[in-house]
């Protein structure tokens, strides 16, 4: 496509440990279970089986993506791409949240506040002070970041600040140069991309759910506006029932 | 050590599955075996133990050595740093030999020719046509060396030419920002290095194994010279019974 010179692949990571346990993961640095190792590994097959090979990949500084991307090239035999990765890709840091039961957060503060923290726009959980059970204040591969700029609580409206110097500044570049992009992150940081690439409203992007391992591509212009508003998923009856399933965590 | 600022751990990537078959490999692109990952996984462990945690890694474009690093860095808990990768990390291109078994080499050619090329210095096996069966001349990863660069077969000398500007221009830069560097490559880049490193003359070279899945530790002064000569396993008795194993390799 002439109009649309720029490739974009999001793959949002497979099952966690705490995704399959139900907990508040956030920032915490948590395994794949083995059913999210078989979905990255699915997810490369989809990669291969449409041609669509990344020429550079793009992670956040959580193993759960960084495995993710690897499984997923792995498959498709593409593991010797250059690789980037910044904790501007990371997960929404979930503040006191983190390490919590969703039920339990339910039961314990109502419904209501329940859905506030997890799909406002702009209401961010209570901080999580440095030092706390699940706090990263400690983990040195945060160091880099000053001690102002490193998020203790966060929404989506945050993720969204911190996420698009990265776009514009890494992805962006990287796109120019003709390389087809890979970008493996996390439902909240790929929703933040979603939301900037496609225009969503800040009250539409609450209802909006990215499947585990299932790569969503966008043919973007010049401009890089998507040519395929809301990208295009490799497999898309898989990602219907996935997007179903992801709005029924924290159901009991 | 005020005298020695920079940290370079260099580590050869586990038991491939032309390894156990005892085909010459070179720049075929093969896998771990069961055992050559457990190698990997080992090499972190003992990273770990050290508390020597790797700033950056540095691989060749190879999946053997890109996964070594993968999963000694996954059980060091550093899947998180900066990635580069270069083909001039390569094994040594084996030429028309690639693909072939050792022990026949040994028989069809001789002691002698088979000695020559396994370790002489300077005597490269016959070029490798591009087309040929285990030809890379197709491969997408090699897409971007200019024709009269990529090669066809080598030599160490080869290696050590190829392999220096990669040194000086992005392991060094790397060293030179104080941050601890692992270089996951193989037999060849890595003897390649070494034999810079430490000086060793064109004849001792061919005496000198590095074993696999050990990292070998050098202390760096400010010339880039080794305070530590040789450098430092970091598990020595391992390191000697593994030198003495890849000595015995293509002998029936």
């Amino acid at each position: 496509m002439a109009d649309a010179p720029y490739k974009l692949i999001l793959l949002r990571h497979g099952e966690s440990e705490w995704n399959a346990k139900n907990l508040f993961t956030g920032w915490v640095d948590v395994n794949l279970t083995e059913k999210g190792e078989k979905e990255a590994a699915r997810g490369g097959e989809l990669l291969k089986d449409a041609g669509l090979l990344p020429d550079v990949v793009h992670t956040s500084l959580q193993r759960r993506a960084i495995r993710t991307a690897q499984l997923a090239l792995d498959t498709a035999d593409r593991l010797w791409i250059p690789v980037r990765r910044s904790w501007r890709l990371n997960e929404r840091h979930y503040g006191a949240l983190q390490g919590k039961n969703k039920a339990q957060v339910r039961d314990e503060f109502g419904e209501e506040q329940f859905m506030l923290w997890r799909r406002s726009y702009d209401v961010p959980p209570p901080a999580l002070e440095d030092g706390a059970e699940w706090s990263q204040s400690d983990d040195p591969r945060y160091s880099m970041i000053p001690s102002e700029l490193r998020p203790r609580t966060e929404c989506l409206k945050d993720v969204v600040a911190r996420m698009l110097p990265y776009w514009y500044d890494s992805i962006v570049p990287d796109l120019l140069t003709g390389r087809t992009v890979l970008v493996a992150a996390h439902g909240n940081s790929l929703r933040a991309l979603v939301k900037h690439l496609d225009g969503v409203s800040d009250e539409t992007i609450a209802g909006l759910n990215i499947p585990t391992g299932i790569p969503l591509t966008y043919d973007l212009d010049t401009d890089f506006n998507p040519v395929n508003p809301g990208g295009t998923y490799l497999d898309p009856d898989a990602a219907k029932a996935a997007i179903e399933a992801v709005k029924n965590q924290g159901k009991k």
